[in-house]
């Protein structure tokens, strides 16, 4: 096990009916931001309770903030919030709104160029101070309630954002506000969460009991879970089930003393800037294709997933890794997501501009290894193509 | 799954060679208390690193808290931090050493009679400060380190003291400051971090996939790493694995939004302080016995343990319940735990003694169903006696 710190602050509010308790949660006497994102949380009711949980303090609202939240839609909550002194943020929505939230909790005290706070990859930006921020989390998927990280989208790209003064102070999580999600949210949910997992589980193995078996297990949960949900949307216990995988997935637990890979999201990340691809979505299509190339790196912890996950144990190692490989895009497509870049409407031609973007935004030594060039990318990619 | 909350605000600081990093853990210019037990820390020179690492502070020591910590002798720490204005307190030692540090960091500002904070169980005494705490973690075993809990021995019984204000703020894990530990000591705290696990696991079926998988995980990272680290104390692999299931065995991570028993313990904390029995071996004579006179309330928990921990699928289902009981108690007994009330010197009569105090202490509706009485737990007594 690789030495490591974990520190998560964040108090997670679980379960049906307690958004009344948001009066207790917030400040007294907090001039509130409400952060959202279209209509669907005021069409379903959601904001009407939330508004009422704040009782009697002063509540300014921000709307429109869109998937892969954007810089320059976020830079105006930022004026909102400079303007009017506002001094708590409530993001309430799913990881869109609470990472554009976490961007404007870091960018309204900043008083440098708001946009350098993108450009330090994983490492947290030169920030010593931050809005408090909490969350309403309606859609499991990205973590982002119960983690310190962000994705912003800037300039055609997709860039984190970390710190840990953007940890949520609390994450209220409902798992009967999820009832009325569209199913392709749902199941890009899932495949967001599992492949959270992966990227932190199927590198080279160090030995790390807790959090190899903790990975597996969320693994099959969703596995268990993600079918259950689509088919039965107002199934409490598998929506509380998949609401707290997803939040497992990416929370900090299963990733402490491990390597990481994130090559995946990094790639995925273009596609869904360059062709609108959901996130969900964007892995589905890299993942399968990206193991078919990293079998020799990844081999001891490929084989452990496919016994552990899949309960593969027939056969030479190689039609077991490729067995898993295999399973994985099963469940994906399984639950409606397509795993071939074809399938979205992407030209062949469209790989070129991933890769000048891979290149472009500096990806070029990715994987837990940090030997995964462009070369190797655009074979992953052509892969995944059809 | 049920509702809950949850919120660990500890800093963990995991890995080899760390003791240095206290200079920037513990606030500057704090005047520290250095708590601890016996003579080992000094022997073993933890305590040297510990000193140097708190650089020019001005640092107190006080020695000599024994295991199952005693109201006494911890009363005279408070007096120490009363009467020197102590605002830091260090605990560097194993389970008993942290709990006393718990309760000297929440009485020593307490200005009522300080043993009345033990007479609130598992709900939080009526306190609205602690001074700050922090660990240096020395033996793997009841999770402490991370978590809002202490057990304080008085006038002959054991007793919960619990509060949010008693999270330690940072807990130093350096696996390899366990080399040096006494086997039976490595194969207590094996029973403690198993039984942990336990209480709140195998209880009544709510749906909590991820909880119940992650649980089943540290049963089984518990059941390779047992044997590997008694018979290697130097395997710093198997000592990391061993001090981060027991820390995230009773970190509140796998017993969110499910029942919890703690019968085992509570009967167990009777044992050790009527015959001194150490807290590990209480719960290895009492969790098999436990579980036979239990099976109805726990039947479908049993059967999913005796499957996914032991691989148990033959036979029908007593069968498999009956062979799962006895590979835990195999299991214990392959660590050189015995698991009969006899093989400790008690006589038969002692068991009167037990009953008269779980009834004086009030344990007379104990389990997740509060339905085990006295009657039953003179049962269980017996039959665990030989």
């Amino acid at each position: 096990m690789q030495n490591f710190d974990y520190r998560n602050p964040t108090h997670i509010v679980f379960g049906q009916d307690r958004l009344g308790e948001l009066d207790t949660l917030v400040p007294k006497g907090a001039k509130v931001l409400v952060l959202y994102g279209g209509g669907s949380v005021k069409r379903f009711g959601t904001l009407d309770k939330v508004l009422a949980g704040l009782g009697d303090r002063t509540v300014l609202e921000f709307s429109g903030i869109e998937p892969n939240p954007q810089f320059d839609t976020l830079m105006k909550a930022v004026e909102l919030v400079r303007a009017e002194q506002v001094d708590f943020l409530l993001a309430v929505g799913g990881g869109s709104v609470m990472d554009g939230t976490k961007f404007v909790a870091a960018a309204a005290p900043y008083e440098g160029d708001t946009a350098d706070l993108l450009k330090h990859g994983f490492a947290p930006p030169p920030i010593d101070t931050a809005l408090p921020l909490a969350t309403v989390a309606t859609l499991p998927a990205t973590g982002s309630e119960m983690n310190m990280g962000a994705v912003i989208s800037y300039q055609g790209g997709k860039f984190p954002l970390m710190s840990p003064l953007l940890y949520p102070q609390f994450s209220v999580l409902d798992p009967s506000l999820t009832f009325s999600l569209p199913p392709v949210q749902v199941a890009n949910g899932v495949v967001d969460a599992f492949v959270h997992v992966l990227e932190q589980y199927v590198t080279f193995p160090v030995g790390a009991q807790v959090q190899d078996r903790t990975a597996e297990g969320i693994l099959k949960a969703l596995i268990e879970i993600g079918p259950v949900t689509l088919a039965e949307p107002e199934n409490y216990e598998a929506r509380a089930n998949l609401m707290w995988s997803a939040t497992s997935a990416l929370n900090g637990f299963i990733g402490v003393g491990v390597p990481h890979d994130w090559s995946t999201h990094m790639i995925g990340h273009e596609l869904t800037a360059l062709f609108g691809i959901d996130h969900g979505q964007s892995l589905a299509i890299v993942q399968p294709s990206m193991w078919k190339h990293r079998k020799a790196q990844k081999r001891a912890k490929l084989l452990q997933y496919a016994e552990r996950v899949w309960d593969l144990t027939e056969g030479d190692e190689d039609a077991r890794i490729d067995a898993a490989i295999e399973r994985t895009r099963a469940f994906f497509e399984s639950l409606g997501v397509k795993t071939r870049l074809s399938d979205y409407g992407v030209e062949r031609e469209g790989i070129d501009k991933v890769i000048d973007a891979l290149q472009a935004h500096g990806m070029v030594a990715l994987s837990e290894q940090g030997d995964l060039g462009l070369e190797e990318s655009r074979k992953i990619l052509e892969d995944a193509y059809a």
